[in-house]
């Protein structure tokens, strides 16, 4: 067996993995900001038919989920690890989708940085032997998410300028042992960060440190430096967090370049849509990688791509008690050339 | 790369990882059950000197990550991932447990599944070539988890006889790539499975199916029948739902045979503590499992273990809006002789 790790907290795959397909669904005000002709399926019903938004928030990741079969022309049958998670407690909105799919299952809670812990572990199901074809997917929904980490929404509260808005979106991504790319090379996995922030309404500083300490972590693991990559994409750091991150980076004397964004900053048109700070939650770098991110890889934009979503591991009670909230951030390499 | 799969659900580690250390702390009514001698810490503070239960536990899961690695001889940076989960909201008993740590973190959920899903992933990360080392642990509070599920303590509210009792207990377990065992030899990882039982104090019931399918497949897969192991210990089906599952195999002809327990029945005395249905929470098959059924194990009395933890996967919210309860269980195969 091929020893795999090449720094402290990097794994380099040894028989990359490739994307056979991803598939995102979101709600109506993701589908009409800038990134809309990306997206798979756009509902103009926050509920998708149901009558609660957490019963709405499973049946979007059922769509999205059976979205991705279809394109990767697999049977839910085919795919022998399914890894998934959201924001709801107990992350009912997963384990209500998955119930009725007759695939192995794990449940994976990394707050928004859920995307890219499941697309990791997915990776090492399929690089270490374990499945032929593994499905990463996740979920966030603004309706559910606000009433259960905020205000009611009929309250109708105010939002700090630093606040996000939670994507209403899910996203599917199914990799196979054999495949045409893009491939899954790196994965860099992240170290839980408290940097102290207390304010639940600017999530992006509080993950701003992660995100900076682990692509920090994949450039040394890696040798590699930003100008590797066609673009390296956090999520979702929102507006601030990202200027943060830029800004850590450049007191070492890095300049992360142009070619570095935020899913939180892609989803949403900050001059026509009323977002404040950007886009968050597990469904928002989900949606963005599985639709935009995948598809400017396909078309040969972007060769190289370095996806690092962060998340902030609160909950409501820890902040109640007056708690910190501690961050993560996992980073994922994709690349259409898996070095074969 | 040799390929482990053996069937629908199971694989076959091909360098079954070691298991170098078990750890478990529990709490002072655990401590005074019939499985006391084989804790290492028991504390007779319910709040581990912390101002809330939610800190508490946060702590009892550090001190038995710290008890764990001493016994391993390891310092946490020798540890190249750590696993873990738990019952709060946002799991942030494992997260707030963590925060301090310098390992990479993956979260997990699987609600009183978590031991053997957490177990089960940090034995890919070593035999897929991840990690020298990997760490599984869990927790759970019988305080942190009643007000947040059910009803505030002060309360005093009835509770069924189908009712099981949250352990106040963590257990944590390293796995290292080299070692004398017990090993980790098979992994079947379960499906969802939703029986439509939609009493919240009768999850034995509800995750009794989940239970009986995985043991069918894992039976099925490795060509092995009960009578293989020394001990088949699920958790936390309590009483009922360890009777459930025994009548489901007996239906097939398949007697599980006295070998065949639960620990939510093993780690209270039905007849002096007064838990009804017996033990539950993520909190109870770990700690029976890194203390209790390791030692069995490490002192020959059980060389072959099939462990097979359950989880009910609802929240408070998919109960109060009349959702069933879907069910999960992970099983995975210990084994003092690794096969080399």
């Amino acid at each position: 067996m091929a020893y795999k790790r090449i720094g402290a907290q990097t794994v380099r795959l040894e028989t990359p993995p490739s994307v056979a397909a991803g598939a995102c669904v979101v709600g109506q005000k993701e589908g009409e900001g800038p990134l809309r002709k990306w997206f798979d399926y756009i509902s103009d019903d926050s509920y998708f038919g149901q009558e609660s938004w957490e019963k709405a928030e499973s049946v979007m990741l059922s769509k999205c989920f059976s979205l991705c079969c279809d394109k990767a022309k697999l049977a839910p049958s085919d795919i022998h690890y399914l890894f998934a998670g959201d924001l709801l407690n107990q992350c009912v909105g997963s384990t209500f989708a998955a119930r009725d799919l007759p695939i192995p299952f794990y449940g994976v809670y990394g707050a928004c940085s859920t995307m890219a812990e499941s697309l990791s572990l997915a990776a090492m199901a399929v690089d270490g032997g374990f499945a032929d074809a593994a499905c990463a997917m996740t979920s966030s929904h603004f309706c559910s998410a606000e009433r259960q980490f905020r205000l009611p929404l009929e309250y109708g509260g105010q939002r700090t300028p630093t606040a996000q808005w939670t994507v209403t979106g899910a996203g599917a991504l199914i990799l196979t042992a054999e495949g045409n790319g893009p491939y899954v090379t790196h994965i860099t996995t992240g170290r839980i960060r408290d940097a102290g922030v207390t304010d639940a309404n600017n999530m992006g500083a509080a993950m701003a440190p992660a995100a900076y300490e682990t692509l920090t972590a994949h450039f040394a693991d890696t040798g590699r430096g930003p100008e590797y990559y066609d673009a390296i994409i956090t999520g979702d750091l929102g507006r601030f967090g990202h200027e943060i991150l830029t800004d850590l980076f450049l007191r070492d004397g890095v300049d992360l370049g142009p070619c570095s964004t935020d899913c939180g900053r892609l989803i949403y048109d900050p001059a026509a849509q009323d977002v404040h700070a950007g886009g968050s939650g597990c469904g928002c770098s989900a949606s963005v990688l599985c639709g935009h991110i995948l598809q400017r890889m396909t078309c040969g934009d972007w060769p190289r791509v370095l996806f690092a979503a962060t998340g902030a591991l609160m909950s409501v009670t820890s902040s109640q008690q007056g708690e910190s909230i501690p961050g993560i951030c996992h980073a994922v390499a994709l690349e259409t050339d898996g070095g074969f």
